[in-house]
């Protein structure tokens, strides 16, 4: 994993980023001690390091038991109790490996929403096929996925009998308090543990995010030992965690205050998802914060592209670039040429795709768009084990940086608070 | 379709709205007259009602030709050559139509990235299927597509032999120029045109969106239907389609410089890229313009809703809302309530999807956020031809008050300026 942002000197100054560098090592010292906002919640920082093998065993046991049993594995869960699965699922897997018919067990989310036709047209996919449940959630009574659960629990039941229903529920929660917990208990069911210092939309390497991983076939190990490696590079002063850290906030306090997080690689566009969440949820408050967006490319330049071209001028990118590709195609020469792309014949689709991330890296530097390029050699469980503990790093750094406790986010209680009352949600 | 701006009351005043009623009433009037900037490109302001029953009914004939012959039709075209109908395609379908092992014609996009492995994919899995091809683009020459048409076109001759790849093919085309149109001369494919006065974003009307869409079983009559009811309302001085301009702009230049396209139904996600393209594309010039950005929720309120809530107070919201879901499904009394969800039994789920709605209105709206409200009675091909009509006349008008030309992308070439240069294209 390569950091370079070489292509915004032309927006900030030296002295600027040795300031900035300093704050961000010094945040990043208080991460390390524990001693910043919001240090309830650092489970996250040692998290790789101390994952235990006996826990990805025992995951990966649960995978077997079930997996030959089944067409669908349903996730219920909101937020980071699927952002994060989801982003690593898509990075991983082939671009349309929902369309095929083979036998791998393919991962669906529900009790990400309330939307009545997407759970009605759940159900009418899977009725007739073999599927289990996974639930997850700290509490138990977060809206979408215990509405969701009840339902879904409640076919399961009918179709399979209770007996075997239990078998087919997986129940990740808290360790010893709330709803689901206790159901699980009750119930017997197959259950794993969110750490309490772990806060949601830094879950995704624990069984929240491992467990659906796992079920999709992808190697929840490499993932982790990428993470580790991340873990032991971003400890040292001056890695490129705080480098990243450092440069978003100045240019933050310059007036960039829209982020679009760039790939060209439609595998990566879920995972901008997930970083949406991890910065906007850890940054956006006390009426601060950048603003997470993100862009897929080339596609996006035929749509934000001109935006972000010409537009108003506060906005900056961080590009995320995968050196390799997984597979190989040639362009051929065609005898007509019509198309006038024999000029690029002999060349790699891959090549030109490269050649499509330097041009619009200039163009957009030279329409004052300043820009951070992280590059990965190739998509696998590794480097996105990796990637993932490198923004985890960096958010918690960041919100430092910026004054903010990273680690809550009183703002999501707000909405809940006002739909309790008009569905007349006794207690309140 | 009903506009509400009275959860913007608090951040604008009535004088100020008078005012930039009558700028969107003037600018309305010179798309009407086609006497303002880029009016050689106002092809859209009259294409519904324009378009004839005969096209309509020659796309689906040629529906009826292929269709039962193919299970994935390929989609070739990037921007407005694939947005337009994937929205409009993901907004009908069933969340989970791509699971689905039925009969129906599966719709996939290509050409619109530079992915290696992304056409690698699709290549390998249609390569044992039936399926055709549909290729739009004016020129011919556009990088992406037509490096996707070169090797899917390649691949059709070699598995169907020159003469049925030929009926396999379709092309969507300039009328008389261009290297795609004289490829299609010289093949004989069946060909549909792109007016010429009719730029790429605001082509979802014509075959550009129209024959994926029918391609995808649905009925592109009453979504032209839609459209035209929509051109006749919006004619008409201070309809809502003005008035939405208007406000967005007065919006703008109070600082709210993000808007975020929300909706309350996952089938609805894409039409927000659709609709960032048309904005961004036609706003985001001269250093000027409003960011287009999106979410679900409630999905997102686990995400950028801390954000909205709490963070940096330059956005404003547009919510797309349905009044009513297609399916039903009741929530059930459970004994045990272990999940405490008792209190909403006998409550339909969307019930509580709009509690969620006016929770989320009132929270963001205290917390800060001015909020736009367009609802819909259902989604159905009628309304998606409405709201599309809506949004393109809207964007119209809203590009002219903010003073730039809706109808040009001048920014989308610099990066390919760039990106030949570095692919050492002859002739530049």
């Amino acid at each position: 994993m390569k950091l370079e942002i070489k292509y915004t000197e032309k927006f900030i100054n030296k002295s600027e980023l040795e300031q900035y560098k300093e704050k961000a090592a010094e945040a990043n010292k208080s991460l390390e001690l524990k001693s910043g906002k919001g240090n309830n919640f650092l489970g996250w920082v040692n998290l790789p390091s101390e994952t235990s093998d006996n826990l990805l065993n025992n995951i990966y046991s649960t995978v077997e038991n079930l997996n030959n049993d089944i067409d669908f594995m349903i996730i219920i869960g909101i937020g980071g109790s699927y952002l994060g699965a989801k982003a690593v699922i898509e990075a991983l897997s082939d671009n349309f490996s929902a369309y095929k018919n083979d036998k791998k067990t393919k991962i669906l989310f529900a009790g990400n929403n309330l939307s009545e036709d997407y759970l009605y047209e759940i159900r009418n996919l899977i009725k007739n096929k073999s599927y289990a449940v996974t639930v997850i959630s700290k509490s138990g009574t977060t809206t979408e996925p215990a509405v969701a659960f009840r339902i879904l629990k409640a076919d399961l039941e009918k179709k399979y009998g209770k007996k075997e229903a239990k078998r087919r529920i997986i129940a990740i929660t808290d360790k010893e308090k709330g709803a689901l917990k206790k159901l699980a208990d009750n119930e017997n069911y197959k259950t794993y543990v969110i750490p309490d210092n772990v806060g949601g939309r830094f879950s995704v390497l624990t069984p929240v995010g491992l467990l659906p991983v796992a079920f999709a076939g992808f190697d929840i190990k490499k993932i982790i030992k990428g993470a580790a490696d991340a873990e032991n590079i971003t400890k040292i002063k001056g890695n490129d965690a705080e480098i990243y850290a450092a440069v978003r906030n100045i240019l933050y306090n310059k007036g960039y205050t829209n982020e679009i997080l760039v790939n060209y690689n439609p595998k990566l566009n879920f995972f901008a998802e997930w970083w949406k969440q991890l910065y906007g949820e850890s940054e956006g408050k006390d009426g601060k914060g950048i603003f997470p967006a993100s862009a897929g490319f080339t596609t996006d330049l035929h749509s934000l592209g001109q935006y972000i071209q010409d537009g108003k001028r506060n906005l900056f990118e961080t590009i995320i670039s995968v050196e390799k590709s997984k597979h190989k195609i040639i362009l051929e020469k065609d005898e007509q040429n019509l198309d006038n792309l024999n000029y690029l014949a002999g060349k790699q689709i891959e090549e030109i795709n490269k050649s499509a991330e330097q041009g619009t890296l200039k163009a957009h530097i030279d329409g004052g768009v300043p820009n951070i390029r992280i590059s990965i050699p190739e998509i696998n469980e590794y480097n996105i084990g990796k990637l993932i503990y490198f923004f985890e790093r960096a958010c918690g750094i960041s919100g430092y940086i910026l004054g903010v406790n990273p680690f809550d986010q009183p703002g999501v209680e707000e909405y809940k608070r006002n739909m309790f009352r008009i569905l007349g949600k006794p207690g309140l």
